[in-house]
């Protein structure tokens, strides 16, 4: 647990979507299959807070996000959502839409690595969810659409035409999020959308999120933050970062480690620390 | 016809190159076949102007560039443009460059969605035109050949050095824009250049025209300006100017729309607005 | 030789490496074949120094970066820099973590264009030292390690999670940098981190190198800084520098020389002024 905790308590029960932690593992599992998962507002809103609280858990090193069933995340559910903002007045669509944003800007600033394992359709919000996430596994049959010009909405939505060209390059985000047609797993992988497209989904992020947890969490973390935060700074700027950043690393516990073990010729066992 | 309209009438005749307006598809038609459609101070001054007077129109809802005959566009005419050049002074050549940038700039912050349907050789700053472009359609004979650097001069030319990295990598684009050499069809589509690479490239343009036409240009259109602004900001300003949009696109007659035609079980009909 | 030259002398000789210049292309062989060519704080300290002063020299338009024997470089050595960083106070690591990030400062704002030969394993600060390269050949057995984690370190180290993103992407530069798997020269070429992977690496890299110290060096040279400054600049700004430069470059003999060339039907023969 965080030595900063003060008088804020952690949440003691997330009712939007099943979540669990074992053994440095936490695991969000969207849990509406009849609707292929789609978000509500109250998901939406214990995303943003789970995500805010999880580093200060102290139990978890890596957070897999994943859907029940036979899709990942659909989106924002039609009725529950779309219908609902057509009676909120113009404060109440932009508490809306910021929330949305804030589901994102916690995921990329989150200091744990984030795996989406995306079993099926990654649809609208959803697929944003995903693009949020540091690696995307992929079933054969997931698929991922930006489908927000379908319902006559901007395809920048919640980070996307920040995120995306950032991914696979501004000529086909450009593509993807002005059309909104599906891509499948084959060219997700093709143009780096997909980490990896896997035949057992479930054992191939077990083994991603046990490695994360089990590997010297420090590190990862870092480099996580850092790939986010050079993202927005010029070259100067990003190298001193990563000298500053590699200077603080080279005082850790895990570095050490490795030294140590690297000398006696045996394998690392990492603290995280 | 955009309501704000002070004393600048629109230009009754592009006399540079040809231009049409159908039924919300705005086309120009680079149109000097025998030169492979080179540019004349002309036609870079006309499109300059035609670019920024194409929104206030109101009659258009996406613009395509074409070239006729076997090439799209085959960059600065050698005699007309690199010829000329060489009488000017300092001034008048910072006057030519600034000219062609502006080019590109418009084309970038146009807030409707171009599509390049790049025929055959887009050389120089022909192939720069299409990078400025949202959409890249490109017949199997096509090329692009960004070949400044064989004419003396920087590889860096109307933004190609920034759009270029963002659109296909900066390893990639290092290459390309230093060496100068040719990047057929196949695998401009493999390296993300190309959108699409089609047998039947005037089919697949007027059909992708077509579609965007008839679709939510609101939401086109912001996603397009999004994608254009995102590039320049960072994750944290990204992620609010897409709240703010999506709250103001949430109150639009075509997010209406979808959500009356989704339950009545029928297609929407976009109005654009 | 730069005009500009006050007081300080050029480096007599580097001890730390091989160096050479042949009819204007620099060559740089690392050469601790026994130790896949892994780095000592003397060479940084030299590459960092020779960096800096080989635009001033006047004898090289291209720097070429190889490997002696089956590696390319396989990064700060074990015994001689990890082991030797353990005794370091903060103050020292800082020191040492800016030289290393001063080296691919270097290399990115270095006006003239380089060339990684890579013969064998880029690993480590090896595979930073690549990135940091404009062109990136690749024997056929050639690969990339991006393993700083698997040393307990942060994978962004002397710039690699500012470079690598913009090379292949934010989801795959996530992967590399987080996991620090091996990355095979077909994968490299397929994602846009090598230029080309060949059969004849020596003959490859000569044939660029030579290419690139006959063409017009001012034109290159502009080509690449500019790609390396853009990457930090918004649209407006980036084509305005290139509208300047380019003008610039209107006036470079080298330009004439394309025009006189090209009116004569000849071939040009460039000055590289």
């Amino acid at each position: 647990m965080s030595p900063y905790r003060a008088s804020a308590a952690f949440t003691r029960e997330w009712e939007h979507f099943r979540f669990a932690v074992e053994d440095g593992v936490a695991t969000v599992t969207l849990d509406r299959p009849e609707k292929l998962n789609a978000l509500t507002f109250d998901s939406y809103a214990d995303l943003r807070d789970l995500i805010a609280e999880l580093p200060h858990r102290g139990d978890a090193k890596v957070l897999v996000l994943r859907g029940q069933g036979r899709g990942f995340c659909s989106g924002g559910d039609v009725e529950e959502i779309i219908g609902e903002l057509r009676a909120l007045d113009t404060a109440g669509l932009l508490e809306f839409t910021r929330m949305t944003g804030a589901v994102v800007k916690a995921l990329r600033e989150c200091p744990l690595p984030v795996i989406a394992a995306v079993n099926g359709v990654a649809a609208g919000a959803g697929s944003v969810l995903a693009l949020a996430a540091d690696f995307r596994l992929l079933a054969r049959q997931a698929k991922f659409a930006f489908l927000f010009t379908r319902v006559g909405l901007a395809g920048a939505d919640m980070g996307s035409a920040y995120l995306l060209p950032r991914i696979v390059g501004l000529g086909r985000a450009t593509e993807l999020l002005v059309l909104g047609d599906s891509v499948d797993a084959e060219r997700a992988e093709r143009i780096g959308l997909a980490t990896k497209v896997t035949d057992d989904l479930d054992a191939e992020t077990a083994a991603l999120a046990r490695r994360l947890a089990d590997g010297p969490a420090a590190a990862y973390s870092a480099t996580k933050v850092l790939l986010t935060r050079e993202q927005d700074m010029d070259l100067g700027s990003a190298i001193e970062l990563e000298a500053i950043t590699q200077a603080l690393l080279m005082r850790t516990a895990d570095h050490a480690e490795f030294y140590a073990a690297w000398s006696a010729g045996r394998k690392p066992h990492w603290s995280g620390r």
